[in-house]
């Protein structure tokens, strides 16, 4: 029995709500359990300078934490005058996988960009980022396609993700809060698309090991849950789940 | 006629929500119209290096915007590895409020950190961010008096904060939203305590000036708005409303 | 009697000593009393990116101290790699202030720099640099009548600042120096137009607060002073003079 | 075939060269390939602040490219005045990587500072830094235990590292050099100990997926070539090799 | 014949005027032709951490330029966010030079902040900032003999610096001017001693080169030129004079 | 008899091996006795801002020292994010000492980037720096010579570096050893062409001064070791020497 009393292969409750802050293109609230995320998904006309010329276009992830979000304050990176290594890796893991599903050709020469902003943070941020962050990035695709901006829907697939681990007495469980995150040996985010395709594997760990028994189980814990977190998506997202797919890479 | 069909000298309506977020010792979420607020107030058990051995305590603001807070998206500032001079003038303008309405020979050699972060913009940002911050704080020391860390509520009186402006038709009007706070010729954000003494007043004409019989006027519509915030703060705070000025400085 | 033996409502000595330096459109040396600022006025023949093809100029202030400007020598911003929060305010503040008796349209793409770099400190530096601004700026200014690159003076009012505050006693002063200022519950600075007209009110009650009443008497203290200091700055700018206001906003 | 002739299961040549530089405590100088990387350990006789007080060591990795070690030159991370998202993801997970196999508690409060500085890459730099950091770490270890510094070998078992991929026509492969690693559909990086027990894996899929079939092909190939890699580690350090082990977490 | 008029071997007229400031220890404006520097020293009780517990002293520099000091503005290195290497260079050279005449251990465990701060330029600002300097410092070691603080005058000798050059036609010059630096292929700089010592020379020719008679001639010229300089020194700092060399390195 | 048993007026052994890395136009590792220098030349078909559109090119220095180069680690500027003034120095003397041999109109609007990255520091880093950068940039140039992308080697004469210094007894010596250079008091380095013209001097007393008569006795011997450096130089650039000189300033 887990500190929360769930189950090792039991999810913490997902609420999504979208349309949640007015200016973004696509904005959502994404809750699962105590962590509480705000991703808001921006359309602009334009790419890097790196992808110029190409008539392609990028997506690109910015994440933070509010001071407040955990136990102890953490520093403002803004004051701090440079973005941690965590918040890099992160940023750099939810535009990743957020690409990973669109056909960047479709969108042309503009650039999304997802601001996922934790409010409270509870274990598996990153996860809630990039479930949450999909939906957002859907929505405002969903205006494009109001305006005929663009045609189809460039998104592929659903993408969602989740945590698995290993507990120090061996025991491996689905969606870590922040405590069982503290004392966990082993700490694996799976990024999945709605067809049970991988987009990210990230095992780690911390001063331990996992053997590759380990890895099928933990593997097998996250396909499960990912199933449930799909359903909470297309729900929110409503009609505009039909066009999913509707592009192909 | 406002283009929001408010009167000269009507507030948005005002929104105070407590205990918002479960980590802070003081945590709010404020509505004024459109614009939304998240205050957290953090206690910390030391003084910044300028104040230690002192005995007395410590206040002091920090202000983000969410990058789509606003129409269209700006820069994070960790992005930009500093903060902005309208940034910097915010969060002094916070502190330096707060610390009017606090006796910081009562609270020690405490920090108080107050965290205002917008998540949606449309005018007077920093008035509700002082609006609000003012119960945060309150509810924090709230939770030190409950442990008999405190013996005394530290906070001397009531503290608000409203804006005032000229429309370019020479219209003074109380509260101003983003559209007309972008047109009008004066800009004046007022901070005052529940006994209706001024704690600050920042008249600002951008490329306009304005007489001393227009300065009259500003002050008493922001007179007039402050005793309807104070009453909704004193709503928002509960009994614990009784014990603010039961220390004098 | 105050410590310097200056009535309430006296200024210290002024003291406008123009063509200080060499290169710069317009530079001026002011001193006000015990505190001193070299102000330069630089054309530059182009304006910043938000301001460009809309055929108007702009204005903008830096503001420095040197070390020892003050008491104990402090660091050097370029040491520091960032500029604090208070010289932003006053370089925002100066900009501000400028802005709001120049008519832009009537400068065209060009970009006024101002910069005021205090060279011995005693209270009041960003009020003397204001002062001390508007008359570097109206001299290069003159450089472009000369040579007809403009038609007319831009300058559509005289500008000056002083401050005045609040003792402990209760006692309001005009022209607080540093030991005034140091003790001193309130302080405001006030920006006005030769006109009469305010630019600019900044109070503040550093732990705090002061009444309507108050306030009232510091505005006529500063009014009075500052008909004193637009005489002063007539003098500098000499024939020049006759030509602010030609231009009407 | 693959573009150097390889098989879908072959490593590149791996060269270690031990005692590179004469200062450090201990200095390897890696090939793999054409990527070369000099990977150092510093022995530093305290820990980072958040460490203090626990009795233990700490080891912490940093990972450079010099200029030209690309075919385009990259700017300088120290001329940029910023370590990029890339080097900061490399650094964690060298450092994470090491401390699996380290009794922490063993070592004291120690750092160890690992420099890993690729001279010339090719593809995987990050791989051959693990591998060749984990020789130069033993070897510093190795100093500590001639002088009785530390009485056993804090390293528990044997540490290396591979990348496996996906070619576009969706073969496996071993150790991707850098034109494989651009093409390749899927890029995974495997960690893992001399006892076949997994410290990390990363796989990734940049605007593609993959199948739980491909996944556990992929493991399996690591798994092979890493074995090789540990016959190569064990020839570089020697007699020492004997002692990894004799402490055990 | 010079542009200024001036014969090879000439000086522009120096002027030191001391006390130029009221808060620092010692404070100096000199003026070498147009260029014009301020040189402040402050006595700071106490010692970098790298020179703590050794009983000494040490002597560091800051040097910066006013924006306009030049032709056209120039951007503030704190808008910046970073110094330039120009400007290390110089501070690095100034400190250097003023630690060669000074004996340290005589200061005990201070720190003596030279701020050279260039209020317009013409040429040698380097040069004319370690003239002013020596006599800024000397005078602020005089307050802490006043005062007992110092028992012996702690300079050992004179210093002062100056430029040579080879404009383009061969001819070497002494104490180049801004027009004379900008078209020279050769420029020098030479901080000697009162007794006619080296302490630095450095001589580098730009896109040009020169050889040992130039040389021989150009140290000629600096020789003659310095010991007007010494002259001029002598004068600026009167009685205290007689102290320097009471102390012997 | 010095500590590494040289003669006074001996060099350390030097290696330069030519083609060290495979991207780079020109690459050169260095050995100076145990100072160790990789030395990178690349061509980037573009000069710097303020050199555009004049025709001609621009040589430009990045110097840096791994962080165990020393006995002590050295934090990496990456990770300070920001350059030393002493690397700034050395950058800017490698980039102006290669200009004054080449001739920038023949290379036409390109930059040469020089990349010195020290591996292994005993002293003279910075001048074997320039003795390696310039058989790097010869190499490189060589390239250009090939695919008759230049007409002519634009490289003017050899250019070469090295140190002298006065020892505590007064000794004169060449080329010192880290731990000679710690403990003289007058530390030089001379650069200077084939032809024996002087290109840069910078001699300095640290804490000390020198007299003409030592200067003449450092000249000599810094003249008589760079004709065997030349030598060195001459045989590492092979046939490619022939052509140095066929372009004259």
């Amino acid at each position: 029995m887990r500190t929360d009393q769930r189950n090792v292969n039991s999810l913490r409750p997902i609420m999504i709500t979208t349309d949640f802050i007015k200016h973004p293109e696509g904005s959502v609230f994404i809750q699962v359990g105590d962590t509480k995320v705000i991703c808001n998904a921006t359309i602009e006309d334009r790419v890097p300078p790196f992808m110029r010329g190409q008539g392609k276009g990028w997506i690109t992830a910015e994440y933070a934490m509010l001071p407040r979000a955990t136990q102890d304050r953490n520093i403002r990176e803004s004051s701090k005058g440079k973005v941690s290594g965590r918040t890099m890796e992160i940023q750099r893991l939810i535009g990743r996988a957020l690409r990973s599903v669109v056909d960047l050709d479709q969108i042309g020469e503009r650039t999304v960009w997802i601001d996922c902003d934790v409010i409270q943070a509870d274990g598996g941020t990153r996860t809630a980022s990039i479930t949450g962050a999909f939906v957002a990035m859907v929505l405002a695709f969903g205006k494009l396609l109001q305006t005929n901006t663009l045609k189809k829907m460039p998104v592929t697939d659903f993408l969602a993700a989740t945590s698995v681990g290993v507990l120090p007495d061996g025991t491996e469980i689905l969606d870590l809060n922040y405590e069982e995150d503290s004392m966990a040996n082993v700490d694996m985010n799976i990024v999945m698309t709605g067809s049970g395709e991988f987009v990210e594997i990230q095992g780690t760990g911390e001063e331990a090991t996992f053997s590759m028994a380990q890895l099928q189980t933990l593997l097998a814990l996250a396909n499960e849950g990912l199933s449930e977190i799909f359903a909470v998506q297309k729900n929110a997202i409503g009609a505009l789940s039909e066009r999913i797919g509707e592009t192909v890479k």
